[in-house]
């Protein structure tokens, strides 16, 4: 146990995730006299908002993560676990990991993210992968890539229609960026690969529950992207509520959309921890948190990140990695301030704008009142995500990659090697 | 069935294998008169030399790999299939593939490489895996890297050695070039990563069964060689014949490795397609062909790479990339020179010369009668290796990795994703 200068024991604050809202809570206590222990079941931080480009064979798997110890190799008053965490005692403040290794706490930050939901219909999974984790993206590019394989070895023509349908389901930014890149490989970096099929016949749909896409933005900003999207080949439909997924077909009631690709973009649950907080839970699993973050009747449990229903305004606060970064931070600032016998701060979400990018040079950005879309857009959105990647080397290989498949219409990473799926816990990372 | 100008039907060449060997065939027949089937069971080429770079986490897959399709794409005479070969009916002269697939071939030309052998101790693959696939090197990484994550999570002192004890076995190219990057990876890279183990204490044992490592090379290069291998750290230990390998340690007779981790760089075993060719094969299962690379009593069938047991001067020509590529151009001229009516010609094997590099800024090199090693030798292995690489993207990718390598000490890929292991008949990859 290691002591500070004053010879006091340290208070040991254990965080819970390496991903947006873990990872910042961490950096946010580098110099505060905690000693933090960070878990996470991988050993890595993945840039989540560029995932579906690995799912899409844009980027590698290297260029959007960075080892997590790597990232706090500084910060000599943490410590990184790479476990699985089986429980947490709220009441003797334990976690539990995986191989009955206790883990006391003090404080503790718990933001062990979401995971893709299939509405009660988790039979669904196996046909239409969702995209969480690294090992979702690989298994996404594997199915995405095999399905040109198969369709070029078929010799049946509807058969061979089906495998080369792809069906994205869910309208938000994900399911929107992987329908948006889909044409483009299609037409652009296969076309001359293929000798039996044209690829060129590449149909992507995007299908939606709701009455459009990009909902949290500006309504002539949603028309647009739906616009742009219908430009680049993708037949976007709305109101259109998915009630069956089998293996080779999508069904809207008795609408059947014949395809062998189909990738869920639809819905998340929150990790299952937060039913060991003892905590007020939404419907989607979230746990509602104070307005400083902390859980109700436990002022030193967090919660933070997409597992947090955080209500601003009578609106929740999305679940971005903005939002997610700033309770981090907030959660952090508040265990020092406790510490320091300060009062606590209540969460403040500061929207500082949005963007989201469909496709090719296309884009729609939000920035309070300002709203505009195209070209400008998708530069603003390739430095912005540039700017927040971590790493200068993943910073310039993203580059390069980028670069490479803006210039030659190709793909750097069109690798399928077969990922073990992991049906597992909720990831971390 | 496509037609030639004169309306004779065009003849069949199906190439097996997308390797060194099996890739500069189908070059090879650009430009002849023929049509091209090149079946992989994977969709990529490898560059076999550096697959030991994405083991160590110095490279991404994508990296060192490139789709045959696209590096094939410009060959309107060459069609690509990605499936698993069942079996071959040399009588019918028909490759059957899985899914019973026919594909009837008036010339064959099988490339389907070697896999490693434990010497008749297949059990050991478990806890010993080799390196011929992506698959096999993410493997590897994983288990080169979570090595250190137990090892920190450890509490007993004994266990906590072992998981810092990696033993390499086999002091070939690849066993050496293995056991070369492990102590700079282990002192360098992770040094500042880990808060309980000091890295530093990382012990490397390479074993050679022979007396010496490295020994095509001439001998005062292998000394040089183990004296560098020495000075980065490993121990070298030749005459030393691995007798039990188990998941916590390694045999030499009755001394005992404590170990968790075990590299398998020791034999290679022939695809067993060699067997269904009815002609005679050597102890590795390798195809002892006729001085054309042709099977005995089948003239339209050749053997090339890995596969084929090509002896010259009373050597066998190694099974290295340069020897297979030269094969598989002889084979594919061959094949051209029959059409045309004209006498085959024997293959030769052209040594320009052998590069073996030892961790950083060391390597040995033998051309002719000219032997020399250090850092000259270093930086001619790179620029080999750079040169030889398929694909634009990847020469610039590989070349930010290892700047960013070499100036940093730190590792760009590592990334622990479970890649399931393939168990399955020898990658044709």
């Amino acid at each position: 146990m290691a002591e500070s200068a004053g010879g006091r024991r340290l208070l040991r604050v254990v965080i819970l995730g390496g991903g947006f809202a873990g990872l910042t809570a961490a950096r946010t206590l580098r110099s505060v006299p905690v000693e933090v222990t960070l878990v996470d079941r991988t050993n890595h931080h993945i840039f989540q908002p560029l995932l579906y480009q690995v799912a899409t064979a844009m980027l590698a798997p290297t260029d959007i993560t960075a080892p997590i110890r790597w990232i706090l190799r500084k910060q000599r008053n943490t410590r990184v676990v790479m476990a699985e965490v089986h429980s947490v005692d709220i009441v003797r403040r334990i976690v539990l990991l995986d191989g009955d290794v206790e883990v006391p706490y003090d404080f503790l930050i718990v933001a062990t993210g979401s995971r893709h939901a299939y509405f009660g219909h988790d039979e669904w999974e196996a046909d239409a992968p969702g995209l969480k984790s690294i090992t979702d993206a690989l298994n996404m590019r594997q199915r995405f890539l095999m399905a040109f394989e198969e369709a070029e070895k078929c010799e049946d023509a509807a058969a061979r229609a089906a495998w080369q349908t792809f069906v994205v389901i869910g309208g938000g930014p994900t399911g929107v960026e992987l329908a948006g890149m889909l044409p483009e490989i299609a037409r652009g970096a296969l076309r001359s690969d293929f000798r039996r099929i044209d690829t060129r016949q590449t149909r992507v749909i995007l299908l939606e529950g709701g009455p459009g896409i990009l909902v949290s933005f500006p309504q002539e900003l949603s028309l647009r992207a739906a616009r742009d999207l219908a430009e680049l080949g993708v037949e976007v439909r709305t109101n259109a509520l998915v009630t069956r997924v089998e293996q080779d077909a999508v069904f809207i009631g008795d609408d059947r959309i014949a395809t062998r690709t189909v990738f869920w973009a639809a819905g998340n649950v929150s990790s299952p921890l937060g039913s060991w907080l003892d905590a007020p839970l939404d419907r989607a699993g979230r746990v509602e948190v104070e307005p400083d973050l902390s859980v109700p009747n436990h002022p030193e449990v967090f919660v933070v990140g997409d597992m947090a229903a955080v209500v601003q305004d009578g609106k929740l606060v999305p679940g971005v990695a903005p939002a997610a970064n700033q309770e981090g931070r907030t959660a952090a600032k508040n265990i020092a301030r406790t510490i320091e016998g300060k009062p606590r701060r209540n969460f403040r979400y500061v929207n500082k704008g949005n963007l989201a990018t469909i496709g090719r040079s296309r884009a729609i950005a939000e920035f309070g009142s300002v709203h505009f879309a195209g070209r400008l857009a998708w530069v603003m959105w390739l430095g912005v995500h540039i700017m927040y990647l971590v790493g200068f080397r993943n910073r310039l290989s993203v580059l390069l990659q980028w670069g490479y498949a803006y210039f030659t219409y190709q793909r750097g990473a069109r690798l399928i090697v077969e990922a073990k799926t992991d049906n597992q816990s909720p990831s971390t990372g």
